[in-house]
């Protein structure tokens, strides 16, 4: 590819023009905006000048409702040889072009996951997209040079391509994105309406529930309304969990709290709230190594003094169990050691003073590391899956 | 204060007590987990031997519905000379303690407005509460002695007393961490019955939607149903809002989205949403300052060069407009400046070549600063109360 146009000069279309520029490709900026274009040529995006002919690929980097018409008016133009899209639906614009393009085989749906809470050009950032997942949406009769063109944009921009049925993705971003910013934006609305010491009150549990309701509510006002029945279909069944819970809630206020009534329903809701967030937890790293139990004496401050040296050594306190056996009245301690620090660990302690029991620790070959950041030290078993899960997404 | 008595040694009442022992008060621990005042007391946090009279303070560190007994018990056995709690709900606490205690007024409920995600004594930390805001509740016939002792306390323990009337902190914790949780918990919950592909699309939007979802499935039940009238309040005007989006996303979905339907409801739910973030976002800076005004000339990435050169004199990008002159077809770049850097800047972008308009930049008499934080060189104008309101709060 040596040629691009991206058609709106916004935060995500202007990312993609600094980016694209620095590999040396040459970036025709449109937008009907005349100062955007002007200020992400400013930044280095491209050019304003329109090109001599058709380039290789044409960027439609505006709202969901709109990338249909601009998509046939810049095609009917002759714009490009390719097209694609960077909207966060992908069945309304692929059913659009489908319909409306006389060549719907030069257009690839595309979905780069990557955003940042300002908008506009000025917000743009050459890296934006770097690592990223960037979902394509295909359709049998899509051109392969089409295909090989979104892919090579996809990889200029330090993305990973990930090819995706377009209703599919609509489904999944559903679930992980818009239904999320309307429960966002629901909770959020009903803070103008406390009373004033509540204020007093606000913690970032709150501002992290509620931050992504901060988006454009024109430019989210589009997005679910392009993806419509799967948000719904989402909001019917959180819906019907709010309206059990309520019931059950309302049932312990009349009683005045003092029976025990609406536990299960309660419960219930968050149990599998709590599982739910496992689906979407940064990858859990499994951690193996030896096992070392540790027997306290009766100083006051010695588990403290324990919990330094071997938090030192890559351990987390949420990886120390304590016991007292009944018998001999004597409290331990367990935890898992990374393998790389056990035998090391294993010597600080015995020369702290402290009984040590626990498997015997392979003799490593390698000199011993010096621990630098905990999570180094550990037997990390990330699936590439989950990598891609951790990406932040578009907001 | 010379004693103290913590009941209950999870992660507040470890914290508590690792506090004030640091602070030269003996402190009794008391749970019916040995294992957990025993390790409390190995942490360096108390000791386990019952006190030999009464001290001067006990401090009830058990879920909400527990509060009552484990009080009228140990105030039977004259643990102490007052009482406290550290609960997140005080209207039934405190109602309880009026018609359960022979004497109510040695009793002050309170709520110390700080929590980590791991629980248990071992995710203990003296300075748990350094700087964070800890509500009292007392009552018109809460004893002097009583209060006195409650406020020691909270300032040994460095945070920031917040008297309240027990039924209003519970509605202000209803909107600011009850209500949410339960909305977290919602979409949480939804997430069990995603695609596969969903998974690979969660960004950090979805995680700190959810994160606080993550709470103990039943200490929250507990919280809930302690607090059941204020919290349904709010999540009935909640599910009013969502049953009303629900209509109109069902209604462009019946439509196909070919028309236009249910756009006011859709924009009026996000625009509300968006005005109520403002209330509990954390104090916005005032940012006062000469404005400059820079002309751009036409060379390809000469605003990116402006943009490094005035973030480096602690403007924002955000803080930046960029506009296009009709008639002499020239852009311009405008932003405020912080006042102690404006007369550098305003050098430097003239030694840069820049054509540099805008109010004139007063004498300064003290040596210009070294710019560190970009937050430094601004006058910031934060109320007191603003910045209670940015402590993150209790989960």
């Amino acid at each position: 590819m040596r040629t691009l146009a991206v058609v709106g000069t916004g935060l995500i279309g202007t990312s993609i023009g600094l980016a694209m520029s620095r590999r040396g490709i040459t970036v025709h900026l449109v937008d009907r905006d005349t100062s955007a274009a002007r200020t992400a040529a400013a930044l280095g995006a491209g050019v304003t000048a329109d090109p001599t002919g058709p380039v290789d690929l044409a960027v439609i980097a505006v709202p969901p409702r709109a990338v249909a018409d601009v998509l046939a008016e810049q095609h009917a133009r002759g714009l490009a040889r390719s097209y694609t899209d960077v909207a966060s639906v992908k069945a309304l614009p692929t059913r659009q072009a489908d319909a409306g393009l006389p060549d719907p085989s030069c257009y690839v749906g595309g979905h780069p996951m990557a955003g940042r809470e300002q908008s506009g050009p000025l917000a743009a950032r050459a890296d934006l997209f770097d690592g990223r997942a960037w979902v394509l949406t295909p359709s049998p009769r899509t051109a392969q040079t089409a295909l090989n063109h979104v892919l090579e944009l996809v990889a200029l921009c330090g993305a990973v391509p990930l090819v995706m049925d377009s209703e599919v993705h609509d489904q999944a971003v559903a679930l992980t994105s818009h239904a999320p910013h309307v429960v966002a934006s629901l909770m959020a609305a009903r803070l103008q309406h406390g009373p004033p010491e509540a204020l007093r009150l606000v913690g970032q549990g709150l501002r992290d529930a509620t931050r992504i309701a901060g988006g454009d509510p024109r430019l989210w006002a589009d997005i679910l309304r392009s993806n419509a029945a799967p948000v719904a279909r989402v909001l019917r069944e959180l819906a019907d969990d709010l309206a059990e819970l309520l019931t059950a809630l309302e049932d312990v206020a009349r009683d005045d709290a003092s029976q025990d009534p609406g536990t299960g329903a309660v419960v219930d809701l968050l149990e599998r709230g709590a599982e739910g967030l496992h689906a979407v937890r940064p990858a859990r790293v499994r951690r193996s190594g030896p096992t070392l139990r540790v027997t306290l004496g009766e100083t006051p401050g010695e588990l403290a003094r324990l919990l330094d040296t071997v938090t030192d050594h890559g351990v987390g306190t949420e990886d120390v169990t304590t016991r007292v056996d009944p018998v001999q009245d004597r409290m331990t301690a367990e935890f898992t050691v990374p393998p790389v620090t056990a035998g090391q660990l294993r010597r600080r302690l015995g020369e702290q003073g402290w009984q040590v029991e626990g498997a015997a620790v392979r003799p490593t070959r390698r000199p011993l590391p010096q621990p630098s950041h905990v999570d180094d030290l550990w037997d990390q078993e990330v699936l590439p899956s989950q990598r891609v899960a951790s990406l932040p997404g578009v907001s």
